[in-house]
């Protein structure tokens, strides 16, 4: 089959699987949720070093089968998909906000982009797009289409239960002002195709096509080995890595007539992972 | 139902539904294009005034009955799903670059930002979110999520019918690199549902759940009325929608305890568009 471009932007993760394997890591399965919808299955890494009580409390809740019987009630696309039982329970544990860290000089990471709109630098860390303030005292976790956040009120320790997928352009705005306690690292295709939902006069909401359902959620440690999944993810501390980011940012192909400016969004790379077949 | 945040962002255009007709356009029929996949339908604006030689060549190409059969064989989560025949033509028609259009200091649009990481302004002109240069010369479409432009190989002048529509965090260094003809107006979760391919070992493409078709593909103009649709796009030369803009870049709810820098990324912001009930 004759291929037209725009694939040009793959050629150096196709090229590397050939490589050695330390150019992958293998995520802590108590740290990985498979969450099954109706329309295939989402894995997610938790970010403890991030926001470790909020990963704690989804842990928690996802142990105690809380997400059975849970909706995506509000999905818009290009923006969010987001989830939680459609009653909630009488009493609903609230959880402070995690909003950033605290980092020192030392804290390792691997630079991106320090013209990003959002931020004073951005980059990332294990995986995750990161952003820093302009002294590195501090560093988040950034509204890039597949992180999985705790919904809240207006109240910024309000959170409880409801959380939400970003499924469209980064809302950067939200950034250090929501809980990110994770991201997609397979399967964003299937949180993509979870059925958008309409709003008509104010709050009711009306699914187009029916709420896609939760058919199962679990921490990935908790299931019987056949049930794992054998997954990897790139690592984003290595040279390689780093070479890809360098080759993003200053595309030389002569593809490119018009050279594109110097700069990456952080959001716009993304971190590659694979997974073994699964047996039957 | 209780409803839990991120839903902010929209009360702005909930409230505007029962404003002013004068807030919504209906676009021209003649450059309107109805794609139905096989899982839904998609409405596709044209863009005669970037890309005349584009859309006049699409046009053609739909109206000729082209698409029949053709595929989206090329499906890269978070990056673009390319469509074309899987056996081209023996001899394919090239069209010539279009990347920007010449622009005068009176040349319309709505300012986004002068903070762009990739362009000196960005803004919007009727519905197209656009980018300008330094010294307002020239004007281009930028490549934000549901953008429609041609694929073509390393020659800039060698697209021939290929297409592809931006499914994830916009590709911006591909602008004024491709051309871009056309915006999703509805339907943009069909577009997401368009089942990914992989590659394995260069360039032969695997589908994982089956290409996903085009089943048709016709400028509306030419449907009898009844298979027509009734579909309005929120105008973006109006008082209105600059303040939308402005309160976007300037978020003052108690929601946002961390007030986000005021800037906006123009590819983040979303361009409404509503569609009357379809008749059975």
């Amino acid at each position: 089959m004759k291929l037209t471009l725009v694939l040009l932007t793959l050629l150096t993760f196709s090229s590397q699987s050939a490589e050695s394997e330390s150019l992958w890591r293998t995520p802590d399965k108590e740290n990985t949720l498979l969450l099954n919808l109706a329309n295939g299955l989402v894995v997610i890494e938790l970010a403890p070093e991030f926001a470790p009580n909020h990963v704690a409390h989804i842990k928690s809740l996802v142990r105690a089968g809380f997400y059975h019987q849970s909706k995506f009630y509000r999905v818009v696309d290009g923006f969010v998909a987001q989830a939680g039982p459609l009653e909630d329970p009488t009493e609903s544990k609230t959880i402070a906000m995690e909003d950033s860290i605290k980092i020192d000089k030392q804290w390792p990471y691997t630079s991106v982009s320090k013209t990003d709109m959002f931020a004073a630098e951005t980059g990332f860390k294990d995986g995750f797009a990161v952003a820093l303030d302009a002294d590195k005292s501090s560093a988040w976790l950034t509204h890039c289409p597949g992180t999985i956040a705790l919904a809240r009120e207006t109240d910024k320790d309000s959170g409880t239960h409801h959380f939400y997928f970003v499924i469209g352009q980064a809302p950067r705005y939200l950034d250090r002002n929501m809980a990110i306690f994770g991201r997609v690292i397979y399967g964003m295709d299937n949180v993509q195709g979870i059925a958008r939902t309409k709003d008509y006069k104010g709050d009711d909401i009306i699914a187009e096509k029916g709420f896609t359902d939760i058919v199962s959620f679990d921490v990935m440690a908790d299931l019987p080995q056949k049930k794992q999944l054998t997954i990897e993810v790139e690592r984003t501390d290595t040279d390689a890595f780093a070479k890809r980011l360098f080759n993003r940012a200053n595309r030389t192909h002569p593809f490119f007539y018009h050279t594109p400016p110097a700069v990456l969004d952080v959001c716009q790379v993304q971190v590659h992972s694979r997974v073994a077949p699964v047996s039957k």
